[in-house]
């Protein structure tokens, strides 16, 4: 759908993410619709700008005067979000046109999805965006997420942490349940697309426009099939120059292939061929959905690793053979320390201390020889990132305060409570200084099974709950620090 | 050491898991020290029995009476725990056995894992032991926990839920760390030992009293390194055949293998070889230590599969994409659906649904329908096991409870609220029937990352937070079928 000077209106997507005021078109009083349930978000998630909402039937909707016509309103509209029956798309599209709408977002479904007619309407509307240079969302979109404004236009009650990671999903089911993981999990988004049907609008597009953008440090994408592959591989090859992207393939089997059809109507392409793209063009592709999670909080927060080589120091003996068995699975080296690291930790820690890595930090108390081993292993020329065990988080766990909630503290306890938790919190400053000082990613493994679950986090350190975790991320970015090294050669 | 009848105590091990009372060998008021964390955790965990501190240095410790020696208190001991400096732990083994203490569980390290005097000062603590045929636990262990009698004598602050896993542990950091993820997810255990450095009771007898153990249904076991690996294999062909045994190897690689040797001493062996053990007597490898729970929880509450056919049903698209993929990786088929039930669903669902396995319930709010669905899909013959994805435990997420937990619900939605609370609770309730009535397994995968956390659970469905954690658990559990029909051929 013409030249590639054509097209660059699908790439300047400021408007979309960042409008200034809204028309909301299909606007109900009901709370069973749609139009009703997006427009509450939206209104909930605290957007900056105007709302006007659209619709014959009422007068006013959640306190807001409605309007007849998008042509009624009377000022130039940023983004219209069209929440519509499939059949009236079309000439509401037209509508926006002539009233000057600057971008859409058709969340109306029964398109390509639905079969053959509904691929004729699709294709129709995405031509009249089109000859308009009217960059459309959809159809078939849950919705959208722009920080800048704070606009959650998202069918799912919403309201993510503003951050630095953003996000396009082909399901917007998917979507939105890993942006309501980030959100448990106080991990922050600039922007987010459900892309739906992809009609005008391709994952390729939001890609580039992210790369641009100066507020998205990581991009995370889920990936069921790419209509135009060549123009991915040309997209993703230059953004990934610039910042990480991470993606996740679904529909690589035969039936996940059947079940992306069904649901977008795009074909999903066989997982192999896309693991040689991703590959050429450095993308990082994570395990599973809530990986990407984890790679991009890395991403965003922590420098990456000069190599391979990992250190583990823990303070239990079997999540340290854990996690140095997950790291060797990996393909991450867990070498031997340097001797003057020996040396140091010599006069740390008892003399049988294991003089290995992973270094065990024989269940020793003394909470501040663990900050001075893992200055030791930092400071080591054999090593490349670390990975500290159960050495941060710890006050939870060993006063089993998360795990049942119930469990008050005893008087007795509380000077060894107020110890540890002040203790947990040196650590996290030290590893922040470490990290800056040695320009190596610590990653932290809690022995508290919810210390992830933190909406309030503030980019204190990265932790995850189990070894295996903290090793696959830290494995993924040595895979992209090894792909940008590639290109200098 | 010794002959088979010989061994016949060491798995005759009732006296030390439900033990009528316990000597406290070591208890102090220094609440730093482990003479009084265990004996408060054993307090606390409301253990029915009666136990009597043993010390020199204090007349009363939190209440109760001292004694000067096991010698003096004068009534018969079940079990002993000993919490003493190593070098006179074998002296105080001698005046157990003099007093007739039954059992003991010998918490003091400093032995093996600790250089060549260590390991000859526990072989001489062995030879005490068995010479009095009295099982012995550790040295070098974190505890253990017997539901019976409320004995949670560990370490770790824990108060494990009663229920029917038993759990063996070759690191009693991992070990009490996921019992603790346990206790957070409300998923309870029967019996636990973190069995140390195994001088005398070895990881297979622990096994071997868990199979004829009549309160434990499913054991799991992590393992790191096996003294004698054909008695674990006779130990362990015996026992799967009468329930599931779920090990996670620890110490697969070079760097794990170190670490393993000098946190117990022992040495772990090679990955492969165990692997090979692993498979011929049927034990069920875990891909990493919590996913032991996972397999744990869905073995102890569900039928096995028949076979490996697969049927998914999904509230959105794209996981039921997600979890086709991860079925076809993991060795499940995700076959057509049966004209039977394509017609059935044909009845129920809009006529563009997707005639496919996954059935995708394109987003229909009628959450009756999700359940009309569901039975017919329990009911095909093509179906071995279901994965049922986002329409259970769903209200949370669809209200956005659990993300931010400052949210309050508005007045004009709790009947919505409502509403969707009593379909989850229907929809969870019409499951256990369909898994009673069909006999297959039907795992749930909620949309609420926090719903796997409810230390409250009481034996609803078996749910999982992600698509992957639900189908490598049917994988498992389709394993075990396969090798238990094998025998049979």
């Amino acid at each position: 759908m013409g030249s590639r000077e054509d097209k660059q209106y699908l790439s300047d997507l400021d408007i979309l993410f960042n409008p200034r005021n809204i028309a909301f078109i299909g606007a109900s009083n009901n709370i069973m619709k749609w139009g009703f349930i997006i427009l509450d978000n939206l209104i909930d998630g605290g957007y900056t700008g105007e709302i006007y909402p659209v619709t014959l039937k009422e007068k006013k909707i959640l306190g807001r005067k409605c309007y007849q016509s998008i042509k009624d309103i009377g000022v130039p509209i940023d983004m219209a979000m069209i929440v519509i029956p499939a059949e009236r798309v079309a000439d509401t599209l037209r509508d926006c046109i002539e009233a000057g709408v600057k971008s859409v977002v058709v969340v109306t479904s029964g398109f390509s999805e639905a079969g053959e007619d509904g691929r004729e309407i699709e294709k129709r509307i995405a031509e009249i965006a089109h000859a308009a240079r009217m960059p459309m969302v959809g159809p078939n979109t849950m919705g959208v997420y722009g920080s800048g404004p704070s606009m959650c236009a998202m069918m799912a009650p919403l309201t993510p942490k503003p951050g630095e990671i953003a996000f396009v999903a082909q399901s917007g089911n998917l979507g939105t349940q890993i942006m309501g993981l980030g959100r448990t999990r106080g991990i922050g988004f600039s922007k987010f697309a459900s892309s739906g049907n992809e009609a005008l609008l391709h994952c390729e597009n939001y890609i580039e426009y992210f790369g641009k953008d100066p507020d998205s440090k990581v991009i995370i994408a889920y990936i069921e099939g790419l209509a135009d592959g060549s123009e991915f591989m040309q997209v993703a090859r230059e953004v990934t120059r610039r910042k990480p992207l991470i993606v996740f393939k679904g529909g690589r089997s035969e039936a996940g292939s059947r079940a992306a059809k069904s649901h977008t109507g795009v074909l999903a392409g066989s997982g192999k061929i896309y693991d040689a793209a991703f590959r050429q063009v450095g993308a990082i592709q994570a395990a599973t959905p809530d990986e990407m999670l984890d790679i991009g909080l890395a991403m965003s927060e922590l420098p990456l690793p000069a190599g391979n080589r990992i250190g583990i120091i823990t303070w239990g003996g079997g999540w340290g053979v854990v996690a140095a068995d997950a790291c060797e699975k990996a393909g991450l080296k867990v070498p031997q320390l340097s001797e003057q690291t020996i040396k140091t930790i010599d006069g740390i820690l008892p003399p049988y201390w294991s003089r290995n890595n992973p270094i065990d930090l024989v269940s020793t108390m003394d909470r501040p020889a663990h900050i001075k081993c893992l200055e030791a292993l930092a400071s080591d020329t054999n090593i490349d990132a670390i990975i500290a065990l159960s050495i941060v988080g710890t006050v939870n766990f060993l006063f089993n305060v998360p795990s049942t909630g119930e469990k008050k503290i005893p008087e007795e306890y509380m000077p060894v409570f107020e110890y540890f938790k002040k203790q947990d919190e040196l650590i996290e400053k030290k590893v922040k200084e470490l990290i800056e000082k040695y320009k190596k990613p610590i990653v932290g493994v809690s022995v508290d099974p919810l210390y992830d679950f933190n909406p309030d986090r503030s980019g204190g350190m990265v932790i995850f709950t189990t070894p295996h975790r903290a090793v696959d991320v830290i494995a993924r970015m040595v895979e992209y620090k090894q792909y940008l090294d590639s290109l200098e050669e």
